[in-house]
């Protein structure tokens, strides 16, 4: 155990006391202490991945060989339990877990499997002191687990929202990691516009650049995002790649976000083949306008709310019905979200998308995606790709 | 609503009574009458998918526009509500449930979603009788969802196992389905064949791969499966395709699982690029007799462990630790799995795959796997594509 996973940045300093304790582990810790919990129970997949490095795999679906979430327990000082699924054991080994409890029977698949995740959940809680309250994930954590803290008499308590709080500045660690993935993003966002040509399908020009990021990450990449040509689809906001066939003509909306060593990039340019509609023409303007005011007053202290209406009042005459942009971190999109009501002053080395945009029906869509550090003195634009039409 | 998504199957002569109701929903409104409960909790996204034809994808990882998961309720006469973020809704409404509950605010991204996703499950409670028992699928149900149902003063009670049951054999509907999907992985398994060459590496021959789905689905694909080369990879039994470079002489297993309009193909066939080694070649002839023992052996009324003894008996000398096989449909892996101590006899009308294989550290692993219906006079063969070494 202790092991970092393949690509993944070595361990931080200490921050808290304990000896060669990760930061990001120990945050949750920290968490735990504040609380006065006994231990926490993480059962979302970047929660699970923040305390313990192990990288919950997000393309393959509901795995036929679990019986329930994977869970990561964490002790006040930072001990840390995973409960996974034999066939993924390894993985758990080579993570930052102090313990890993498998359960199933490697590949046997026999029958059924939740009684023997529960028994897997209740050795890690064997170690683990039978009193106090318990911080738990209500959103992902599972009633039998939620049943069998219960039945040893816990109280179970949100962390929900102190967990999002405690992740949103990054560690030097985060930084670099998700400067890797605007990294991919930068050059994917430069594959997109090369392989965009009138007469190939969008899930062609798609498999470009996903083979961008396979390349990179060496295995099956795990996506998200859009990909969206045409008027009528880039209007429509957000869309996967189809088998639509590009026209000379069509706006193209690449919005790509590949996840890599268990942090996520996110990225979205606009482009025309061939000559722009003068009409698309100011929208883009407008956006990339919108886009710039917005990065100008990036800097520590400004709220999210007050840093969206910067960003929607700097394009007048167009609009969007989404968010401003959002944080990024272990999942896509993190807290907190830049929008309307979101009074929360963004804080020195926190990483945020910003992502203006213009939409309408006659003339397709604009959207401009840049990664950004929050600096001590303003925005560090993290991306490196054209935003041009 | 009662519009079936693109490509699904038309909906089923009713066999329970209730006019026009799709024998899938009917099956699962029979259970919640035949255990006397006021209504089903329904939250995998197979049984999603099975009750009201609603895909749930299962590539994008947890979409950020959740607050939980996508839930469906179902009553004993049948009727059906979903409750799902409102960026998907259209999906759920042109699915075959009968109310939509969204929740959300479309794209804005307001903060926190999870109390909206609790008052979305509210919404749809308060259209159903607040007594007697709830079933519910433990493995999946959050925890605030269960709690929503006891403040109601309903006993919740573990729908799994009869459910999955229920599911065994499949509807017409769903063969017509299954086969679409059993084609897919045919097409797919002559591709990687002409793909596989040395020089290229694994991930490129998959992107091949996943073409021929992308192309058939018109959107991004959601696999599942295994793809290896080499003698240390296929001796591993699983593994994701990865950077590696194919060389003459390697043993290559393409173990392919695409998901086609909700319903998941499996498959798996061994080759070698060039010459085999000779004891390949005998590992390959016995996992290629075990086979044809099984699809001899198989037949109503044989159980699932009787079926997985026929096969691992008929290849003396060779051996695999994982199971012979397993049932498809909404999900890759349904029960029954064909596995010792599985005392389950196989019914007229199921889909099955039967897998056996053979793993050598030195020489490299083998496993063949094709798609059978269950017919009254033994195995209908789904698969259409050579097993050849």
């Amino acid at each position: 155990m202790n092991t970092l996973p393949a690509g993944d940045p070595a361990p931080e300093t200490d921050r808290t006391g304990a000896p060669g304790l990760d930061e990001r582990t120990a945050r949750v810790a920290r968490l735990t202490r504040a609380a006065g919990a006994s231990f926490a129970v993480l059962s979302g997949y970047d929660a699970v991945f923040d305390a313990t490095g192990l990288r919950v795999p997000q393309e393959l679906g509901v795995p036929f060989v679990s019986g329930g979430p994977d869970l990561a327990l964490v002790a006040p000082d930072g001990e840390t339990w995973l409960v996974v699924p034999r066939m993924r054991a390894g993985a758990a080994h080579a993570s930052r877990a102090d313990h890993v409890i498998e359960y199933g029977d490697d590949t046997l698949g026999l029958e059924p499997l939740a009684p023997r995740y529960l028994s897997g959940v209740r050795a890690a809680l064997a170690a683990l002191p039978a009193r106090g309250d318990v911080l738990i994930q209500p959103d992902s954590l599972t009633l039998p687990v939620a049943e069998a803290l219960r039945e040893r008499g816990h109280d179970l308590r949100d962390i929900t929202d102190p967990l999002r709080r405690a992740r949103m500045v990054k560690t030097p660690a985060e930084w670099a990691a998700l400067q890797r993935c605007a990294d991919l993003t930068s050059a994917a966002q430069r594959v997109a516009r090369q392989a965009a040509r009138a007469g190939r399908t969008e899930l062609e020009v798609f498999a470009d650049i996903r083979a961008v990021w396979d390349r990179a990450v060496g295995h099956r990449s795990e996506v998200t995002g859009d990909f969206m040509t045409g008027i009528e689809r880039t209007a429509a906001i957000v869309g996967w790649a189809t088998d639509r066939v590009l026209r000379e003509g069509d706006p193209v909306i690449a919005d790509l976000a590949p996840r890599l060593d268990g942090y996520w990039g996110d990225s979205a340019s606009t482009f025309v083949l061939g000559e722009p509609d003068p009409r698309l023409r100011a929208m883009h303007a407008a956006v990339r306008g919108a886009l710039d005011a917005g990065l100008a007053a990036v800097r520590p202290g400004i709220t999210a709310a007050a840093l969206d209406a910067v960003v929607r009042e700097a394009m007048p005459g167009f609009s969007y019905p989404h968010h401003t942009g959002h944080s990024v971190g272990a999942a896509s999109h993190e807290f907190p979200t830049i929008s309307p009501g979101v009074e929360v002053p963004l804080e020195e080395g926190m990483v945020i998308l910003l992502e203006p945009g213009a939409y309408d029906p006659e003339v397709g869509g604009v959207r401009l995606e840049w990664m950004i550090r929050v600096g001590a003195d303003g925005a560090e634009i993290m991306s490196d790709f054209p935003l041009d039409l």
